[in-house]
């Protein structure tokens, strides 16, 4: 199908490789089941209770309630919110993991972390109400993990990491819609208990509390993100590259997947000790350790340290194909359980790290905070012995490289414009919002999806927007495609960017001492990190004195996959900002829900959602929603 | 399909005049859905992520891995264990809403409940821990109330309503599983996280996880029950009736749905005041008022009141039907959202109650504890009305009613056998099983499916069963089959019990003045409250210096539908019962996980899952399973 062909040249190339290693691909698999089953794709396929499976009828020629008499418009919300709360289980679970650590550190445990960041640790308590002045770092450090544990159980306060980093507008509205979460853990399972048979049977109650649980979700990142800076410091620019090419034949590469940066950071920190590259060296590997991302765990390291990105989740089992990986480490989410099957074939130690993520046929090497450096430490010399046991057995690695400038958390983009006004950092960008140099900002999120060809959705569409002077953040798999694609290049700025855009970026990166502009893409960070953009609009609607929905800011996960990205997208939307999807949800099985999301939710929080495939359509649609708000805003001074 | 023809002649006289009606219920909607798919009836389908939905060939002719390469077994574990955070949440909720109103009564607030059971919430305190000397009621109980809601945090203790109920070696056990749960919500969110795409694919590994979820169930349930009695009372026995004959032509009938005793301990205590009778008589209901119930808030308050039992969760439907219904009133779970459309036809009060469980067509009346009183009469004149509105129009009720001894709880019991001796309540027991006279102990859980003839495997298992001289204990739609087919009536134990049985059930009987022997089936509550038999099955096995899986003691879910089932047969298989399922579960999509389920699973906890569709086979196998352990005991005295 032409639809699912791969943008990039080096995920060609590795498809052949596969094709002629007879090594079966998630290409290959997608292709195996389809045609995939209507019911489930529109979300009218019921399995809650043991009277099921029930189908409802799309066409009115069938069934048109399940054996309980719910509804296609109860089912499908049902389902919908069921992956919400997956979603939320996940990122809130990766930030209860940082949760825990942090307050091992504050206890004087987990001696490998420490609070690399002491001024995001306090810029966070005072955000909580917690007390620092003439406090031990560790005190206060203790205080902010009990906070953020305290998060999850049910509380008689609303969520602090979703009440405190809001609007005071988004927070009313939240409070208004009964839609502001009261403990995270307790509403995911507030969503199971009012999903399973014979509870609530009301789709309109049933999204209300999916939103409930969607909120709990954004909580559970920002968490996440505040306490993996705390801990491994704030992300800050460096150059790196991406792709296939930053896999060296001669040296042992190791390949860091899935999410969460508590082992993978330490593998880093290890990865450059004298002994251990010495061992390297000594095994033969003459270009050392090689350490490189896939997925977020992937740009994690990036964003923190410079480590290369080698390719994002779809393409998570190319480059074992080269035969060049050393090992692979995993920790969770978005693991293909392939990953094993396929490192077979290479002789690739698959090692699965974490208790809740294991893998049949993976080498398991149970993660163990209290003992971290000395894991990294074993699974680096796993690598090692696999290295040697390569004994110069012919690879093949896509030489392909990309430059990519990664690290924009929402400290540095704010220090960034402050070379431009000390004083008050976000005027500049104002100045050229309300000019037109900068007609408005895009968010790309969320995943890459087999059903898309890799990476075409995210590609086309920022170019078209990054020529209409759109600036462009970018999270998540999105960010990982446009490393791969030369977007997060400076030069792509040149190249691509409209003239206002250009001028901007390049103003800041002169102020900056970059002698050239920014990349047109700025890389936030990970999925979890899909907050930090958050932190930026909420800035600027506070500085703007009004509230998100206002702002010409809109939402794209053009390529999403993911339970997270439903979760994700349902914020975004309630959070006010227009969210495009790239593939249609499954949720079409209700005309209902289809126009609650699509239309109604517009009048309850300001932001819906955008459901477009075609990515010309899309570049088209999201810059109209962003000449929408900007007419409302009366600074229509349309640049393109 | 005969399979399908109900057992009771009230439901087949009622489905009569449902076709004349030409209103569609279950039985029209099960017939509509087949052939049901045989994907999700296997568990081989996955729509955990947006690159499914995806599917397995159980024939090996088509794909052996879904999209992401998880193999049948992961996605038939992951949908089980789903399956059971579904269920925990549902029963852990029910026992959260009651420690929300606890604590109410502890400030001071919520002033219709109180405590009704002081010696009941100071054994619970004792259990925990808590202090009671010298402390007023109120304090205790706000302290039971506060370990009760720590119950669904993330802990650094075990979850105290499992590690403190279950015998020593239960315990161990399942710390030496990991499978010890350590905070409700927390473990529900666990398995929501491992089950997204790429985290866990380990199908053992995932199946802990859920037992652990079972385990949380567990402990959710056992906190309701205790909560619940400490609100409301120990259920204590009387004599009651149950079926359609109960609703009575001159009377404002009012049916109390759905499992949680809040509202409807509310609705009983106000319908007996005189005021509202006389509300009641002045519009013309010469009869009164009628309350009775349907599933497990049925059972609440048949247990606690002697309300009578009209039908159960199948056939929820049907009293509509007899158009004498002058309102229906649901709180949450087994609720179908088929009951607007039906209550419309006949000019019936459809009232929801609870605002997790809204259905669209019915009138919702926000429950508000601090104004429990309140809403209760507000919603019976609504009845009122509604049989003011009736007019002396024609009903049809079928006059079936069975006579019902309900209102076994645990204490009721071990009362009763104090009767026989008063040092050492359990003695008489333990020598009834030793010498034969009772073989063992059967409890039937679990709800009624549409895929079974209602009552038919119910009914059928328990004669063989009552006629082999097994003590058979019910709970649930398991009890309410007994009851509605005249198997809670003393009488049935002349009828059907074998020699044996009817000797101790006499014996207990006389020595407590009833002049004949107890019912052949104690019924011990709603579905929440199986951890009444557990309570029985833990003080046998340490009286008796053994752990549950040497016990002659057997689980039965015959025809068992919700996710909640799933919960309680897993902790029953975990706890070391050997546990009859009536259907075939969605998991023979996977040979390793269903002989995990059925074999393996014996080896690490002594329980294990029995799956017998065929009532007579059913028994013989529930039989066989406590003659092995007779024989291991060395108790192998078959009286049958």
């Amino acid at each position: 199908m032409k639809s699912q062909e791969p943008l990039d040249s080096s995920v060609k190339e590795m498809l052949d490789v596969a094709k002629t290693s007879n090594v079966s691909t998630v290409w290959d698999r997608y292709q195996s089941q389809l045609p995939q089953c209507g019911f489930g794709e529109s979300g009218i396929c019921c399995r809650n209770c043991l009277q099921g499976p029930c189908r409802i009828s799309p066409f009115g020629d069938g069934p048109d309630v399940g054996v309980c008499g719910a509804s296609a418009d109860t089912i499908v919300a049902r389902n919908l919110i069921r992956g919400i709360a997956g979603g939320a289980a996940s990122h809130s679970g990766h930030g209860k993991h940082l949760a825990h650590v942090l307050k091992k550190v504050a206890k004087g445990e987990a001696l490998a972390y420490g609070v690399k960041e002491a001024a995001k640790l306090n810029a966070v308590a005072a955000r909580l109400g917690i007390p620092t002045e003439n406090r031990s770092t560790k005190e206060i450090a203790g205080d902010v993990a009990q906070a953020a544990l305290d998060e999850f159980s049910e509380r008689e306060t609303p969520n602090a990491w979703a009440a405190t980093t809001l609007t005071a507008g988004r927070v009313a509205k939240l409070n208004e819609l009964k839609v502001m979460p009261y403990g995270i853990d307790s509403i995911i399972a507030e969503i199971m208990h009012r999903t399973t048979l014979g509870v609530d049977a009301d789709p309109v109650n049933l999204l209300l509390g999916g939103i409930k649980g969607a909120i709990a979700d954004f909580a559970g990142c920002h968490l996440g993100t505040d306490l993996a800076d705390i801990l491994f410091g704030i992300p800050a620019p460096s150059v790196s590259e991406a792709n296939m090419g930053v896999i060296k034949e001669k040296a042992v590469n190791i390949a860091l997947h899935g999410h969460n940066p508590l082992l993978s950071d330490m593998i880093v920190a290890t990865s450059r000790e004298p002994e251990i590259l010495a061992e390297a060296k000594a095994a033969g590997a003459e270009q050392g350790i090689q350490l490189m991302g896939i997925c977020c765990t992937g740009n994690e390291v990036l964003m923190r340290h410079g480590v290369p990105t080698v390719t994002t989740a779809v393409s998570q089992e190319l480059p074992i194909l080269t035969g060049a990986i050393d090992a692979m480490i995993v920790d969770y989410q978005c693991v293909y359980p392939s990953l094993p099957t396929v490192a077979a074939c290479f002789g690739t130690p698959l090692i699965t790290t974490m208790d809740i993520a294991k893998i049949p046929g993976a080498t398991h090497i149970e993660f163990d905070e209290d003992h971290a450096s000395e894991k990294a430490r074993e699974i680096i010399r796993i690598a090692i012995t696999a290295f040697k046991r390569r004994c110069n057995k012919p690879v093949h690695i896509p030489p392909k490289t990309s430059k990519v400038v990664a690290g924009f958390s929402t400290e540095t983009i704010v220090g960034a414009l402050a070379k431009l006004n000390a004083d008050d950092p976000l005027q500049p960008l104002v100045d050229n919002i309300v000019n037109g140099n900068i007609q408005g900002v895009v968010l790309f999120a969320g995943c890459s999806n087999i059903k898309v060809g890799h990476d075409q959705n995210f590609v086309a569409i920022a170019k078209e927007l990054i020529a209409r002077n759109i600036l462009v953040l970018a999270t998540g798999c999105g960010a990982g495609a446009f490393a791969r694609n030369g977007l997060l290049d400076p030069q792509a700025t040149l190249d691509y960017a409209g003239d206002g855009l250009k001028a901007v970026l390049t103003a800041i990166g002169e102020a900056n001492g970059l002698n050239g502009p920014l990349p047109p893409i700025l890389h936030m960070g990970s999925c979890v990190d899909n907050s930090r953009p958050v932190d930026i609009a909420v800035a600027l609607a506070n500085k703007l004195k009004v509230d998100i929905p206002q702002l010409p800011v809109v939402a794209s996960a053009p390529e999403y996959k993911t339970e997270k990205a439903l979760a994700i997208g349902t914020w975004a939307a309630t959070l006010g900002l227009p969210t495009h999807l790239g593939l249609v949800p499954p949720v079409v099985g209700s005309k209902l829900v289809t126009r609650i999301l699509t239309q109604d939710i517009k009048e309850l929080t300001g932001g819906y959602f955008i459901v477009e495939p075609d990515p010309i359509l899309a570049a088209e649609k999201i810059f109209n929603a962003i000449q929408e708000r900007r007419q409302n805003l009366n600074i229509s001074t349309r640049r393109w």
